[in-house]
């Protein structure tokens, strides 16, 4: 009731005061000229906020209903808990616990069931692991989570969280609440080896202090444990910050506001002070792009309001790019508008450069240049910084690297490489998937070299003719669908790399055209909408094929639940598990190679934001930031998020970020 | 637009499955039913939500039209700052940089005036800071504020933020927005030094690792630091989280989701599980009592709707209180009704115990009690823990202590000694005072002993008569007004303490009586109600205060914004400073002595909340807890705070806690 009492009117009034800086606070009316010269009245304007209140206040009503029948003393029954959960016997080479069954497996006689189905082992909490979550169906499979993070994050505003402009809890999502559909399980802890004899994944558990590894077995096993950041061999890269985590976005906050309070002190020297406030950014690419604009938006909007102005005038931001334009897997026009942006802004933009080293308190790199004479000379340069972001590529992160060591031809340096099916190249077929920034579908045709011969040189001359050569193209599209765009004008190909014009393809000839055309073929973007996108298409296929097997399933089922919720202890490693194996027919069968539908990039450049929907490309001021958010309130994981993220966009709009330095 | 076309049922109803553990969710029909239950019809519910839904989006549509307005790219022109601030120059005992004159001094011609201001120094941002900065006038003072953390806490609700009920974000406002109003400046750093005949504050100040200490020159010093946790010289206190800041919040929710998170790990052995989820809480006073209910809730309300059930049968919550009952400060019907709901809730109650020591995994505790012979014995107990919360009494932070050590006559161990105007004992009148927990306001009589007779025994005979001692009465009350309800029954007393009765009261007699007088007072106790008084009644005082010395002030001002504005280096060690000390009237002469009003006092202990108003007290189950939830929601430092706190309520109310570990 109280906040009727309040009209929005003098905090507004409050907040432009100090926002214009002016002594005298303009008088609430002053603010209603204000907003009535804009597209809505000064009246409606009113209306809005005050509508707002009454809403939540309302809400409030409706709450203290809702919360009187939730707020309960309930108390729970004891639950069956399998003797196998609570004391997993051990195996595997490294003869560790093996976690084949969970401790809440046995609560009831769902759970029971789910029990005789195959073992799905999802490893990471990204875009893709939520891809497949939303997508499975309740009773496909015993579902398992592994993250070392307990929540999901919604990183492409995570720029955003870096300056305060949303909070880092309306970014994230506990994987638990996602899970809770399917009655999967969850593991805090990460992956660090895998045992494709035994179908095992070695796990570690780490809890305040206390390390532990165990095994979990698994039918089906999904990778999406993202990637790390690549250092492009630059020294000193522990003097940067990374934008890939809420830990991160936090870290990179306390960062920027301590900044500005070191440079608030008095004692600060003038030198010191441009050092501090001089933002540094490495890499063009959209996070780079983003964060840049937000700490430019957080300079202007914010800080200048309650720092000294001394310190607005010091601040300095640099994006170092290696191409010659930012923003450079955007269209052409886009990149310029976003240039022209950061020029108005003065961020200052130093493209065809490299990073050559980074430390505590310099950038440096160098910039290759024409000279008079016309020969190319490399000039070195240092920029000063109190802050450095990195986010130049990915590359593998440990556990990616280990699997990938462990398989044969994974020749792909930053990822798994996975076939058109999104199956790990080199596993049992069926058994172990890649998604998102971790996985890359092949695009090598080289690799399927004797393969595509022995299977088209019917003649088996050791020649391809051009019949042969039409029969191994559709061979190929089915292996490398990537490869299509490229094989379209087949007769011509032909010709082209027929040099002796036999119209033959000996063997050398062919090797060279698979190789050339292979090069041509351009592997998925590391982003969200991959990953999500190859998530959903993994969660109905596994789906699709959980309805196929369970037939076969189904026998051993009643066999198991025996085995299970008796405490004998049986002679096989993991016998839930082993027992269970179920006949999975093949991915082929079930569904289409995976294909991406670009369905465009998007980026926030302070105040504006870009479109780019490859056909056409869209740019502009606020409307375009609004269209922006409303894109991205679309995708996101929760209703909870969706709501806390609304929230967060008013919050800053009424009264500017939060400058707490937490 | 959006949000209409989701109506809320859904997502109540997957709220309410996984609540209720069901495997078929109650169809939306049937929570409309379970809502109708109440006192709102189901169509009023689904209302409120709407109008809210819509409310928002409206607001939000707003916020369009204010950004369109707010959003801009506005750029700064050079401002002056007076090179005494960006070169300070050195000074004081310790010749370190004295910083006169802050950086944001000279912008513009308000602040050359503020510049001319007696300065202010306020050590501290909690309750009583904030009490001094809201009540001051713009233009009072040169308003400086020293504090390690860049916000301020709404401390009360700590406990509810340990678990996630709100979010921290909500419990704080930055400082440099609450001095906004005053033009006042903020200093990130902790004071460590006192140089009382300088009038110099040494402030530490430390930016990403690097420590500086500088001097802050003022013409009178708030101190406001707030208190430590007090040991009781029991060990292992560091295996101890304290709840005093939003750190440790944050850090106590860390712990307690990763106790659940290792607790649902199938290699968890049972007695380790145990251990793992007994939260051990010592201390029975608000604090601690609020932070076990909210663990209660925290597991009843959410961590059994996703974390394996058997983690919800082992959690034991045990609350050691060295008095006979919890909450002991309030009245006796509201301590047996928290004891009796803790009853019922199965939180292990353990009174009249001493926490004889801390050891990384269990808390050792002993009982006196009568055995069958009727001998004292002290029993000794255990209980394993993998969180224990230390919240028993207060003592002195560095900074206080030292400031103590400084000055004669501080007897109190707790916390600086004031008189009852709140200025510090010892320090010269006037310049140094002391607010919250780490003030106490004087309440022993012996002290003043000397004073007293020679003031009051007119005949010096060496004995006080009746008629000296009433005047000797009145004497007191005016220095230690705490007396005043121990010093009624003037007659009495006087007959009581003069044993021989003849008629006078010898000086041993008197001394007797002033020490047991002196130990009937009781002393303020530490709480936010306290601080938040005294800082306003300090504001108020000074604020008048100011008023009065401004003619003198302003004599100099013009001098001094000659010297200040120059850059010539002056001869003394902080000229601006030295040119300034302005001719202060008494603080008696302006305001009484500091009066305490008790509000009352209340604590949430569970979905039911018990208040004690002294003459009556209220307790009860939801609707008290909202009364609860609207006296905070009153006291909030800012709008902005007070939106984020009821949208945090209501989204807590929708979807539950974030059980996200971050």
């Amino acid at each position: 009731m109280l906040a009727l009492r309040r009209p929005p009117g003098p905090q507004i009034a409050r907040h432009l005061r100090v926002r214009y800086n002016s002594t005298q606070a303009p008088s609430p009316s002053r603010i209603r000229s204000l907003l009535s010269a804009s597209k809505t009245s000064a009246k409606y304007a009113g209306y809005l906020c005050l509508s707002s209140v009454v809403g939540l206040v309302t809400l409030g009503v409706g709450i203290l209903a809702h919360d009187a029948l939730t707020y309960s003393d309930r108390h729970v029954d004891r639950v069956p808990v399998s003797p196998l959960a609570l004391s997993p016997q051990k195996g595997g080479p490294k003869n560790l616990p093996v976690a084949g069954v969970q401790i809440d497996d046995e609560e009831d006689e769902e759970m029971r069931t789910l029990l005789t189905r195959p073992k799905l082992v999802i490893v990471g909490g990204g875009w893709g692991a939520i891809g497949v979550l939303k997508t499975l169906h309740p009773g496909d499979y015993h579902v398992t989570v592994v993250s070392a993070d307990t929540f999901t994050t919604f990183t492409p505003l995570l720029p955003s969280a870096a300056v305060g402009t949303v909070s880092v809890r309306s970014l994230i999502e506990p994987i638990r609440k996602v899970i809770a559909r399917l009655r999967g399980h969850f593991i805090a802890g990460k992956a660090v080896d895998l045992v494709l004899s035994d179908r095992l994944v070695e796990v570690q558990v780490d809890h305040n202090g206390k390390t532990q590894n165990i095994y979990l077995p698994y039918d089906k096993l999904i990778i999406a444990v993202g990637s790390t950041s690549s250092t492009h061999g630059v020294p000193g890269l522990e003097n940067c910050f990374q934008l890939k985590t809420v830990s991160d976005a936090q870290a990179i906050r306390r960062r920027v506001l301590d900044n500005f309070e070191a440079a608030s002190l008095p004692t600060t020297p003038p030198e010191e002070r441009k050092r501090l406030l001089s933002f540094v950014i490495c890499g063009g690419g959209p996070t780079g792009v983003e964060t840049a604009a937000e700490i430019f938006d957080f300079c202007q909007e914010d800080i200048m309001n309650y720092f000294p102005k001394i310190c607005r005038e010091e601040v300095s931001i640099h994006v170092i790019q290696s191409r010659e334009h930012i923003l450079n897997t955007y269209s052409e026009e886009i990149s310029k508008f976003a240039e022209a942006k950061f020029a108005r802004d003065k961020v200052n933009l130093i493209t065809s450069a490299r990073v050559a080293a980074v430390t505590p308190e310099h950038v440096l790199y160098t910039i290759k240049k024409m000279d008079d004479s016309g020969k190319l000379v490399t000039e070195q340069h240092t920029v000063p910084h109190n802050f450095v972001l990195w986010s130049t590529g990915i590359a593998m992160n440990p556990f990616t690297s280990r699997v990938a060591s462990l398989l044969p031809n994974q020749a792909h340096k930053k990822a798994i490489e996975t076939d058109a099916h999104l199956r790990v190249l080199g596993t049992p077929a069926g058994e172990v998937y890649a998604i998102g920034d971790c996985a890359n579908i092949e695009t090598s045709l080289v690799g399927h070299f004797l393969e595509l011969v022995e299977a088209c040189d019917k003649d088996k001359n050791g020649k391809i003719d051009f019949g042969e050569w039409e029969s191994m193209v559709k061979f190929i599209k089915k292996r490398v669908p990537m490869a299509e765009d490229h094989l379209v004008q087949v007769r011509e190909l032909f010709q082209m790399y027929d040099t002796d014009s036999d119209e033959n393809l000996s063997l050398n000839e062919l090797v060279k055209l698979l190789e050339e055309v292979g090069n041509r073929i351009t592997s998925l973007p590391a982003t969200a909408q991959v990953a999500s996108q190859q998530g959903k298409y993994l969660g109905n296929k596994l789906h699709k094929l959980a309805r196929k097997a369970s037939s076969s399933a189904s026998q051993v089922s009643g066999k198991d639940a025996a085995v299970s919720t008796t405490s004998q202890v049986p002679t096989p490693s993991h016998p839930t598990h082993q027992t269970l194996k179920p006949i999975f027919p093949d991915d082929e069968s079930v569904s289409q190679h995976f294909k991406y539908f670009h369905l465009g990039s998007l980026a926030y450049i302070g105040n504006a934001a870009v479109f780019d929907f490859g056909k056409y490309s869209l740019m502009g001021g606020v409307a375009a930031m609004y269209a922006w958010r409303s894109i991205y309130w679309n995708e996101q994981v929760s209703a909870r998020t969706r709501a806390l993220l609304m929230i967060d966009w008013i919050i800053r709009g009424i009264w500017g970020r939060d400058l707490s330095k937490l």
